[in-house]
């Protein structure tokens, strides 16, 4: 089983609306919900895969009602979040009807209690033992200490599952420190994270900082790994049209589940790729059009190799 | 005890932003959730007025129990809505902090199935036996036939319960030919219904078209009234600044109220102006400030009188 963590659970509404216009009332066309937050879009995303899945964190509320009876309708993935006091938050995607342009609108999420967060690390260190690698995804919710992540690395570590870390800002900076196996930053957390604009430097520059490897999300220039093994590039074909939400997240499935399949680096980084374009390329957020992903699996290109590692 | 029908309930969600910029993403800062939907508004204040009041219309889904929950604090409201398969509508105000300028986004509400339709009809002609007025606010969820309100007008009117009309559009000007003893528009759905921009013209207009009373809210302006009893006109102090949503539903409690106290006329006016306009004045949007409201209440100027009628 692979594990996810999503401390900020998610209730993912988008709004279609003919075209934003500030201090003006709209009448909403389309409505559409789903279960959000990182961890919970890389289990959708690894359960359409074939693995099997659990999802940890938090839900509350109505809003946590809603996310855990849809979840509950994904076939693969198993839902081990904790209820708390406090309702998940929503995230509000207003979609132009005209441009497809999105404007989005985050709630911060629940005020986490000293108990509940308690309860949160003896249920995760349970299912560790359960676990073959486990992701580490996304913002904290109020009330979580800002180490939170850097002690989850440090507890799968220490019963040897291998963890990668996906978050950015402070939670990254304290993470990247506890020596995660794998992070996967965003061009500018990256930036946030060291300091420099150079993606190459920045990379090398966070894997001195702690993690084992560091694999760069840089948007339609593909990623960059920095491995223990060896220096990848892996790049999509074209420049993917659509909407980019849930891109980053595919690329976490598509390590996570190269990872524990024991794939080789350039193939994990194909997969990744090719899951990433072919969620840029589907018509809902956050899903990936599979017909897109085979097909792109052949023609993402990747070049380096072991000796420049 | 007063009945307010509310058929398209809401989850009233209020966000505040820094500023809201169309296509970039946006942290929300604060979160709060009302039940709304005119109807509701409408009960609330009646119910701070003193006023036993009970609240039919829908609710549905998640939303819906969010609604019911919060309606269930709200002490002097009797919830009487009917639980329906689709979910109760969100509508989501976006609080601009810098300016306190809002951007509405309005879903459409729940699909209601002809059984539902009908079985609400059942209740609502039972409530009617023990109400001494009803206000059916608001605009109609998909379902609904458009010719609705004027239905219910007709069976309010067959067992003598005075019937006050808060719509627009298409359910207004049907409701309007069913002869309610009142109806409210503003001036945009006076407009629309008669095609007259001049509010005297117009008001006369709809009560030609049925309305035994015409009170048209003229925002700043305050109010017009044109009754079998006579003519006037009620306007507030100042033009107030401040949040108007809710306003025009604190006409309506002022007006409904008003009408079971048996109020003459002009106080009815004045508690129905000074009310809008504490309604404007308040923190929160379709609250009012109770002290504001006392003081309106010596403030406001009414003109004309029965000889006019």
């Amino acid at each position: 089983m692979i594990l996810t963590v999503t401390l900020n659970t998610a209730l993912d509404i988008t709004y279609r609306v003919g075209a934003l216009r500030p201090h003006t009332s709209h009448r909403v066309s389309d409505v559409t919900e789903r279960p959000g937050g990182k961890g919970v879009n890389v289990a959708r995303v690894l359960a359409a895969l074939g693995h099997e899945t659990t999802v940890a964190g938090f839900a509350g509320g109505g809003t946590g009602r809603a996310v855990r009876e849809r979840l509950a309708d994904t076939p693969g993935i198993r839902d081990a979040l904790l209820t708390v006091t406090g309702p998940t938050r929503r995230t509000i995607a207003v979609v132009d009807e005209l441009t497809g342009d999105t404007t989005q609108l985050n709630e911060p999420g629940p005020q986490i209690a000293p108990a509940e967060w308690g309860a949160f690390l003896d249920r995760y260190e349970e299912l560790l033992g359960g676990a073959s690698a486990v992701a580490l995804c996304g913002s904290l919710p109020p009330g979580v200490p800002v180490g939170a992540y850097a002690g989850l690395i440090k507890a799968a570590r220490s019963v040897g599952v291998p963890v990668l870390l996906d978050t950015s800002g402070e939670p990254l900076r304290r993470g990247v420190a506890a020596r995660p196996d794998l992070a996967k930053p965003n061009a500018d957390e990256l930036a946030e994270l060291t300091g420099s604009h150079d993606p190459a430097r920045a990379t090398q520059d966070a894997r001195r900082r702690g993690a084992r490897t560091v694999v760069a999300s840089l948007g339609a220039h593909g990623l960059l790994a920095l491995t223990p093994e060896g220096r990848w590039r892996a790049t999509p074909p074209t420049r993917e049209h659509g909407n980019p939400t849930g891109a980053g997240d595919s690329v976490v499935a598509g390590l996570l589940s190269g990872l524990v399949e024991q794939l080789p680096w350039p193939d994990r980084l194909t997969r990744a790729v090719a899951l990433s374009a072919a969620t840029v390329r589907a018509a809902a957020a956050g899903e990936f059009d599979r017909m897109a992903y085979e097909k792109l699996l052949g023609q993402v290109a990747v070049t380096g190799g072991p000796a420049a590692g």
